[in-house]
């Protein structure tokens, strides 16, 4: 039995809000559950001088923790720096953005995509690859408007999603409680027509089967495909 | 003529918006006009180790501003550590809000006020003294309603407010496109019964004369009235 | 009664000793009673790169302290950084200084005052900015010497003062024993014609009327007088 | 065709010196190909605050690289801090060797892992589990002598191998050349007896799909099986 | 010729000034030439950690230079942490100095001396050691005055010189001029009755013979008699 | 009696064992004993910026110890920075190679040599500078065989020997034992011809005299010979 009585292949409530901000060119609250990320996308006309010239654009991403998003309140990032957890999580959201782009398409500028917890109930990373899709969508939306996109250089969704192994059993879409207690749990970046680009599973002191990873495997493309249905259904 | 096209003594209208976050002792999402600041109250049983035994409580204050709060995009804090001038706001609105604090009354125990800002238009540090007091408000009825404190410690409310000089004219309330081309600006902080906190009043490569401080000071005193009021709506 | 015995609207002795260093283009030591700050003037003939190809000059400032300026021994700067004390001052006297100079007149060239309080018993902010104004006249004054500048781009002198109120009664110029105790203290930056650069008044944990601040207002006013002499006479 | 001319499925030949440090509790260099990395076990018997009278030990290390075990020189790490990715790794290298240790039996005391890579060709991140797991080895050995550690706190051997997709072959075991080309890559931890600890797969600016994953991980459990035997064979 | 004109074996004149500050518990101004140091001694009766509970006691040392005390003005330390040069000279200071002191006589208590360079005209951290010695002298005899310290626990004078070779001829007490022409420089510390404590000499980029470096400490040992008497007359 | 049973003019045996690395354009271990140092020299045909178009070249020196170097494991540099000490060895090294070195022959470009401590056992900056000259022959030899360096820019070798004061005795090459016990310590760093590049003797606590140097310089003598012939004998 699941904390949440949440049935083992059950998602929590996912709701995207649209441009809470006024000032960035995309921007969206992404809310899991309890779990509630707001993400803007930034435009900006050059790029990191090691892509001068090349022709491709690039996107990258920044992720941050408010200091009260959390049960007990957190050490202020800004006071002592970003912290190696941190900035592993702000690489994979960038990659994992980058795989569903076209950089040629996108031509020689750069989005920075700011994902910043708002609450954290678990799993704020995959929200924050899924609510940056959104925003980086709306974004480029904007850009192909103005003119300045020709083609458009998304060539897919991108959503995450976390499962783990709680109590013995395969679950989706773990919550703090579940996450705080699970012998194994795993992030799944996907595409929207069931690509992969990046897995990661891991078990702090303990291990799992090749089979359990298959059960994994199946409850993610399960959840990122009412991930994706729920991005388009925000942005159509 | 203001830019806005408000009167010269006209606020930008304020909303005040309770308990946005679920684990926050007190909280509120302030917004006056286009700013918009985040501001949750965090107790803890224990205190700096220099207020020990002491039987006084203590409250403080960190203010943050995301990324993309602002037109464009700001450099994250947490990459190269809270600047000056970050310091110098947050020490303000703990100053601010400890005038406004009986802490004998408060007890041995520590209150912080965090003040994110999630969309700025000019005025970022007043909306956060003024949010930060109703926060600090509910945290504070939570530990009475607990029992934990017996007398009520907050002794008055505390509210702030920008007044400047644009245009050559003394104006209550700037907003950005007020703020950056002002001569003069300053902020007020008050209490509820219209005594004076802290005022600070400075004029970047120009000067200001008693006569147009004491205008100033007549703008302040009608915009905080305001503040006061709607804060005591919103706790009401 | 005041603990050093003097009048409510007393100032300790003030000296100025001109160029105290060989180097600087301008330099005093200024003594304001125990509070000791040496002022240094560079002049730099690059100006920042957001100000290149503008014609207008700049005025920078930089404070410290040694370690053994105070009763107690500090831990030196130098170790951990500047603080955010440090920071909000060296801020102050920048745009103090500039608010009295021209800087078209100027020219593109920036001048660097350096403010090191060699003994401090209170008001080493004030006492800096009086002296820097000093160091700055005669750097100033050594650039029109070599027909560098032709118009003097020193619009007015520079002083500022600080008052409070100590066990009730508004005061003129508080020493370190009245500063750590005084209800409120305030800074007064003002031009040698009486106009008003900054003002800040605070009340840590307490407040005052709009009355009060008047007074510490006329006291200012009496103290910044008798500063501007005291700059005059140095110079002359 | 690989750069090196090897079979799809060949590792690099792999060697394990033991000892080469005399102070360490435990130590050897591993060299897989051309990757060198010298891994050293330190025995603390006080463990970190958190974990004090647990009666649990502790496992933790730490990953740095020569300024040139690379093909250029990189800047040194001691002259900036670590960077996110040595981070990143060398928290995996610590989760890794905890999964293979019984905390309980290894009692309060911390073991710690440094893996210096002196030459770099691809992998050290995986070479450096493999020859961390023998230092550790040799370090518990050393403490079961001297009757410090009763019960085997090792449960099974911990090994790591990347495997990727090379000019659209999957393919075990990449060197530099392969995966700075690779589209995607990833690392495999597992035990001796082919359980999984930890999996990563990462297709950066490009996708996989759930077949070829299948292919990456037959190719992993072939590769740790042949790391497993090394080891044994140099701790016999 | 030397640029200043003085003979081979001629010191630059030496002045102390005595208790310049009023807090510290000894204190000077020690110039040689236009190299000024302000000397301060700070007594604190706790000591570091790793000191305590054995009865000794320690002296230590810490060093700056004002930005401006240089021709051209230098990046204020506060602003990115202390050099290696720095800490390379504040260590020197302190291990001179501890060699003229009977740690045990002195007692479980710590003296930090500060040496801050107001004028620097080359010989800063030889006037340092110089001048740390007269401070330290005071601050002890206060502490014997006041029968905290029953022993003298200053054994002798420690007093430090720089020699070299400039324009090919062995010289005594180099000024920057020398000092930033000179093909070898060597810095000479030792105690009042011509005991050696430390010995520094160094060729930047060229070499010297035996016989030179022979010739160098015969002219040390001439400047250093000298200094003595200087500090002996100060502290009579 | 030494702890290790040497004579008081003994060295510990030397070894150079050449290019112990793939990469870099020169490299050795140097084994003193048990004290054994990487060093690695790396061309780069880019000068620092204050050295363009002076068609001088440069020598550099970076050095480090591996945590597990030394008995006790020391915190790894990559954490907190380098420190003080740190720094201070590595200028010495590469003031002491670039001694040797004819800057113009070398012509604008630059060589880094790095010395990484892998085992210490007293004598790790003298080892290093021993070392580094091999590596930086080596680098040499393949910039004259690859014709982009006409005239050898190498004068003479550059060695480094320790000597110190151990038990009342004058003695060569202290090893960790002595070091930690000496009351006098020094570092000798030599040219091929015996010529001095910088002495270094101290005494913490405690003094010596004019003729004990001179013994530890009889000393350095004998133990430089010795060491530039097994360089000779190395690279021959």
């Amino acid at each position: 039995m699941r904390p949440s009585g949440r049935a083992i292949d059950a998602m929590r409530p996912i709701s995207i809000e649209l441009s809470p901000t006024r000032y960035a060119e995309g921007s969206c609250i992404i809310r899991c559950g309890e779990t509630h990320v707001l993400c803007t996308a930034t435009v900006d006309e050059r790029v990191p001088s090691f892509m001068k010239n090349t022709g491709l654009g690039w996107v990258t991403a920044e992720y941050g923790m408010l200091p009260r998003a959390t049960h007990t309140r957190m050490r202020r990032e800004a006071k002592n720096g970003q912290s190696g957890r941190t900035q592993e999580i702000q690489r994979l959201i960038g990659r994992s953005l980058r795989a569903g782009i076209d950089r040629n398409a996108l031509g020689e500028r750069q989005i920075t995509v700011d994902c910043d917890v708002l609450q954290a109930d678990g799993g704020t990373r995959c929200a924050s690859i899924t609510g940056g899709w959104v925003a980086l969508r709306m974004a480029v939306n904007n850009l192909m408007k103005a003119g300045l996109v020709k083609t458009d250089p998304i060539i897919d969704n991108v959503a995450a999603i976390s499962c783990g192994i709680y109590a013995g059993q395969t679950v989706l879409d773990l919550d703090y409680a579940e996450d705080s207690e699970a012998g194994t749990d795993g992030n799944f970046i996907m595409t929207g027509s069931g690509k992969m680009i990046e897995l990661q599973a891991s078990a702090e002191g303990a291990t799992f089967s090749r089979d359990q990873f298959g059960q994994l495997m199946d409850l993610a493309e399960k959840g990122v495909a009412e991930l994706v249905a729920a991005q388009n259904a925000a942005v159509a």
